[in-house]
């Protein structure tokens, strides 16, 4: 007698060998994934507690999303069509300083929660300010994560002294580690051109000493691409290289500015990238040489960026643009195919964050983070490839189910772990008063 | 008393002005829009058989999709990320010979408008071969729409002798026009590649003579454009004025490969332009110069092309593509605003297809072709800035209801005018024999 057993499905399993089975049956137990088989006409289903029928959909791994600032949801929208030093010196900054406390930081994140949960986003990779309460509510929403204090050199959200930097993410990782199966803390490093060499190196070092994931903003812009280069000489990741910041736990966000060295450098320290297509469309920062990062090895996940500057959390979208964006960019239609951005969204994501012996891909053993995709709408009709349907047709609102550590989050289109009236209203709320502040600066 | 009366919602009217009205008032009567109020907290509503609560989400025109094959969602997703020759002419021209009969042309044609309504488009304008099926499939779903029959010289579904192609369009054009108050009849000539000069200006005069649209695909490809310049010494945009092609009621579909000479003579003779930023992505086919073509006074509307080239034919992911994908091009994050992307959702593209006087936007004496837009969804809470929202945030999924000519086609997310179930069902059956022929290729 297992948990749960799912049926009446085709599997994308994500595992190595890419294999979908059709007619699937997958079972799961104690939040693993315990047995996968392909259902005979006449052999009867496994006995479970309980037995799901996906209706024909698609079962595949919950989407990884490696970039994130989920309490940001508050300010989606707020400005945007603005150059990026007036959208975050004018705007983004501003309201920061003033909106970010505690509580919005715990009521945004809850509300990102809700939007990944909805689309099919079970994991994701988040860095922000008052990262505990962050935490508090991915702990809730039952969703899972890798979550880091943000650490820069300058006042910011509830560190007023950023010589307090370090030890804030210091105590967030002490009070995280080992407290909930599905939270995994890390350091998040704003980037080179906020924080000093000294404090780099410092936050590289706590890190390290727990084996934990270090995030770090690098080569976003021109702008800082050629400061690096006026500062110190080099690229901004030979920058980061000769502070000894790069290893197999390092992941470099958005990495748009990199030469061939870089990328070689990148690959040889076992590095991995978190793209962000829509974010650096959206800021007009550029586009990342992708093809060349997987040719090179490089693990590649996909993120979305916090919603200030997207402004949507759907993972699904993002895999659409980070293909078309790939091809159109390189004027070559076999760039960026189905297959290799999926595995950007599952699988390499879980590898890039550190957590591929758990999840990406459906196998056994592996923790059960599961979504049903419903495939009867008329834009899923009719359905030649899967992985095509995924990538390019499908949107997170085609997600039916989301199971998270072998437990339901989202049934029938509805989350079942947090009273979303309550949330949305209290959200309306607090953002009149955002929105009275941003109508008179 | 008037027909029908929407409340409590925010309406972004598309006027001149730009206008969005807080807490409005629209009055519907014999398919027009009547009236636009600004509901005050004491004064009744208009008395109206039909009183719709918006439910506080935004009502906007409906969105004008100004490209598309609908025909082609049987073979969305049957062959991707491949060379476009190899696409074209191991997969789709195939399967278009052998599949695109009367019947699924139909099918497919109803499956495509059944897309359309429920993300919230209310007309498209289409080319394809046996138009009529089309039309007839547009009728019955309430849609609106230009619709073209194809002129290519090669043989061609239901014109197995191209020298039959003029004949065939005209045809097309006597029995549709005036048959339907939804339906325009329109020349769609493939492309200058495929059509020889005499064929061009026969289907030029053939558009021209009931003041017709006249659509082609148009620089498309930087091969076409070298094509062009060897054979003709001329740029395609420059070839197709040579031959007298270009006037106000012509419509150039993709545009990309523009010199600033083009740019200036499509301006110059009044020519509009459809952009189709996915589709020139996913074929990698190259990127328009469109914030050079609005400068120039060129009216651009959006569209999705056929879903076998996308693969959806969703307009709110189509804006925010079409946002990003210009700023990134242009490395300028103020290219391509959120407003100006929603103008050529609407109001631009009933201008680029001749539709102005009657479409585009929500202003008295305009057809009623108008959207609710359910804004409750973690997505698109809180609500700052409803044009930001619309383009980067909302997805088609987020369309509430849906009317047009003043009769609703969508109500709660669900189609009025087709039997759904039916429709997906014989598309399964049909499908499963291209799959089957699919696979032994």
């Amino acid at each position: 007698m297992i948990d749960t057993v799912l049926h009446n499905t085709t599997l994308i399993t994500m595992n190595p060998n890419g294999d979908i089975i059709e007619n699937a049956v997958v079972g799961i137990q104690d939040g693993q994934i315990a047995l996968i088989e392909t259902k005979t006409p006449d052999a009867p289903l496994p006995t479970a507690r309980e037995t799901l029928d996906a209706g024909g959909g698609i079962v595949m791994p919950g989407l990884i999303n490696t970039h994130t600032h989920l309490p940001m949801s508050l300010f989606r929208g707020l400005a945007d069509d603005l150059p990026l030093m007036t959208w975050l010196n004018a705007h983004i900054f501003p309201a920061e300083a003033r909106f970010v406390t505690p509580e919005n930081v715990y009521l945004g994140a809850l509300l990102s929660c809700a939007e990944l949960l909805l689309s099919g986003t079970t994991t994701c990779c988040d860095g922000y300010f008052y990262e505990h309460h962050v935490a508090e509510a991915v702990h809730h929403a039952g969703l899972r994560a890798v979550l880091g204090q943000g650490v820069i050199d300058c006042p910011a959200p509830g560190i007023p002294d950023p010589s307090r930097n370090i030890a804030e993410a210091s105590a967030f990782m002490d009070a995280w580690r080992n407290k909930s199966p599905r939270i995994q803390p890390s350091v998040f490093c704003h980037a080179p051109y906020t924080c000093s060499a000294r404090t780099l190196k410092a936050a590289r070092e706590l890190a390290r000493s727990t084996a934990a994931l270090f995030q770090i903003h690098i080569a976003e812009t021109r702008g800082e691409y050629d400061q690096m280069r006026s500062q110190h000489h080099m690229t901004p990741v030979a920058y980061l290289h000769s502070l000894g910041i790069l290893d197999s736990q390092t992941l470099l966000v958005h990495a748009i500015w990199l030469d061939d060295a870089d990328i070689a450098l990148i690959a040889e320290t076992g590095a991995a990238v978190s793209h962000t297509p829509e974010s650096n469309m959206k800021l007009a920062s550029g586009v990342a040489r992708v093809e060349a990062m997987l040719q090179a090895g490089i693990p590649v996940g996909l993120g979305t960026d916090g919603c200030a500057s997207n402004n949507n959390q759907d993972m699904f979208r993002e895999m659409d643009t980070a293909a078309k964006l790939g091809k159109v960019f390189s004027l070559d239609p076999l760039a960026m195919n189905a297959q290799t951005v999926l595995k950007m969204a599952t699988r390499d994501a879980a590898r890039a964050i550190g957590l591929e012996r758990w999840i990406g891909s459906i196998e056994p053993g592996k923790l059960a983070d599961i979504v049903i995709l419903d495939t009867h709408a008329p834009h899923l009709t009719p359905m030649y490839h899967p992985e095509s349907h995924i990538v390019y047709a499908a949107s997170g609102s085609d997600i039916r189910d989301v199971m998270i550590h072998g437990k339901w989050v989202v049934r029938n289109r509805h989350i079942v772990s947090l009273d979303m009236a309550d949330i949305l209203e209290k959200v309306r709320i607090e953002c009149q008063q955002i929105q009275n502040w941003s109508n008179h600066q």
